[in-house]
């Protein structure tokens, strides 16, 4: 039976430092350059969630959006918007808060709310020009 | 042969409410909330039609945006445009006009008229937050 | 002492139908083309609210745009969000809402909770392509 | 003789927090609420900076919008971006980096390099919702 | 009486180049740099049309927009559209197509079409970070 | 092992036409309509440059987006902006430059500098509502 996907997006304001507290000071700097400023720098966030399932005959939906927006308003915006994402995130203490890593997380995040029936896929934008995109495969 | 991806997009501004005949108005109003309203709302839906198949070496086109654009045109926006998409589509009538029934009507409508040969898949956004994607797969 | 202008954006969608009761069918016809749909069509509107005035040196806010955004939630969002503007809102049983008269409504609904120290404009999108700006001027 | 305004637009992402360090910590919460979290956030700010004169009948330009982009660059991106705005920008130091406060300094930092015989007008974008407009009038 | 502005966008995508015949290669090369490319260099320019009156109380409209969409088309559009601005455009043979001058040219093609009672404003956006405004004053 | 895309958005400004030198005016009139303006036209080009791969558990990267962002200069930008596509581009001297040409030029162009392990997918934008995708599937 085809499948349809359904997207969602929403956004947080969260500060961030690319940093690896294992590596010296130049290698980060090397690596990571102005990302890595200690004082830490910041961006708005958008994320679109999609979830890909059949369509409800009764609803007409394949989930419905409210809830899929209080799910990311959960799991997503509480945990992360006007947050400094390296300090008080605490899966971010021990891992570099990428946009790599910020939509896995989110994906893994969203992934155990969701049945098995539905795909999910996570897009991360830093910026309007740099983004990223995870789906668990 | 690598096969390549032709992207239209168009727009059509329309009225309709989320609503079941078969239920009765608490049902409706649990499931689809404010999008139940009897006086109906509306949206600036904005649609993107995607082609995908091989380059034609003679013009360098998947297809000739300009005969999309028309199709587009007399199958989606003369059907839906400025219209009441619940009382004044046919399929409507009997078929509640959420974005994923829309995406999928407008699928049907477009791949008729497609070459087997061409791939098609259609976005459907009803707000810029909100959209659904269908392909048929 | 100089005046800056903060801008808060939001957004609603609903039906329409642009009609003078006082006029033939054919004149309506002739004067608002498909816009006069009896049946209704729909827009994602997008407001700009713009309030101008000197910075509060306390908090180096001209506006708080929390407080900003609460009141377009209760004078504009509740009072359009999801509804048909012909049949729901008071206003607009006797006056056609056109984007200008939908503008100059928000204005004046948006004036009254303001103090005169502060100037107000109020932007209002139609479509991407078509949109209204009213200052009271 | 008529006048003309050129455009030009740029960005840069910072960290910052709304606080006072005159005022306790309940009542820099009550008026700044999570804005001031003392971890920081950050945004991906967007500055348009709009300049008005004459058009040059040599050049047909108002100014070299080159010449716009390499001042932007050199008193806005290279003092801001990828900064902690309170902690490394010297004025926010003893100033609320409100989007207002950002605004006029971004003005005044860009007019001492204009001549008299143009105007000129900052507009801050700190979310694409919420933003703030400057011109020293 | 209070006067309201409305707002139309449409687009055109043309070829230019910026040049003086009267200047030697080097003094354009020095003043036009990349942009005086002899080959030619386009633009997706995108321009919005304002037009200031007061609300007619007849139609709740300053201007039908309808109209107006059609005299963008034949006055901006059906000109400029696919064309070489620098080759086939009249005015440009003599004069330099900036944006800016491509700016108060429109202004002054529409201008003459509209009544004395409405004012007119012109944005011409050359790219989405470099655009120019032209009102007669 | 899950696999994570990394988005980098670019763009260049270019003049070109649509037309095949073995065929006859009136053809290529036909087939390419006001495309084939001998003089030229132009476009805002928006390319989006898609790389798909492991993280990095290193650096919590896929690729490094600033060496991406470098890659694209020199092989995307540096070779198409501000040129005339059909004149100065090598490449397009025998070949129809197409949305769909250019992309798979592009595509090509980027490919060689990217190790195996990497896929990669080449979006390009002609104007906003018309666009191509390739990824050499």
């Amino acid at each position: 039976m085809p499948r349809i996907t359904a997207y969602r997006k929403a956004h947080f304001n969260a500060a961030h430092r690319l940093f690896r507290p294992d590596w010296s000071g130049e290698k980060n700097q090397e690596v990571f350059g102005k990302c890595n400023n200690p004082n830490f720098h910041g961006h708005n966030y958008e994320i679109v969630v999609a979830v890909t399932g059949e369509i409800n005959p009764e609803t007409g939906y394949v989930i419905d959006l409210g809830i899929l927006k209080q799910l990311i308003r959960s799991e997503i915006e509480d945990a992360f918007d006007h947050k400094n994402l390296n300090v008080e995130v605490e899966e971010f203490k021990t891992l570099n808060p990428t946009a790599e890593n910020i939509c896995v997380l989110s994906y893994q995040k969203l992934r155990k709310h969701l049945p098995d029936s539905l795909d999910l896929e996570v897009t991360l934008y830093e910026t309007p020009r740099n983004y990223v995109r995870y789906s668990g495969k």
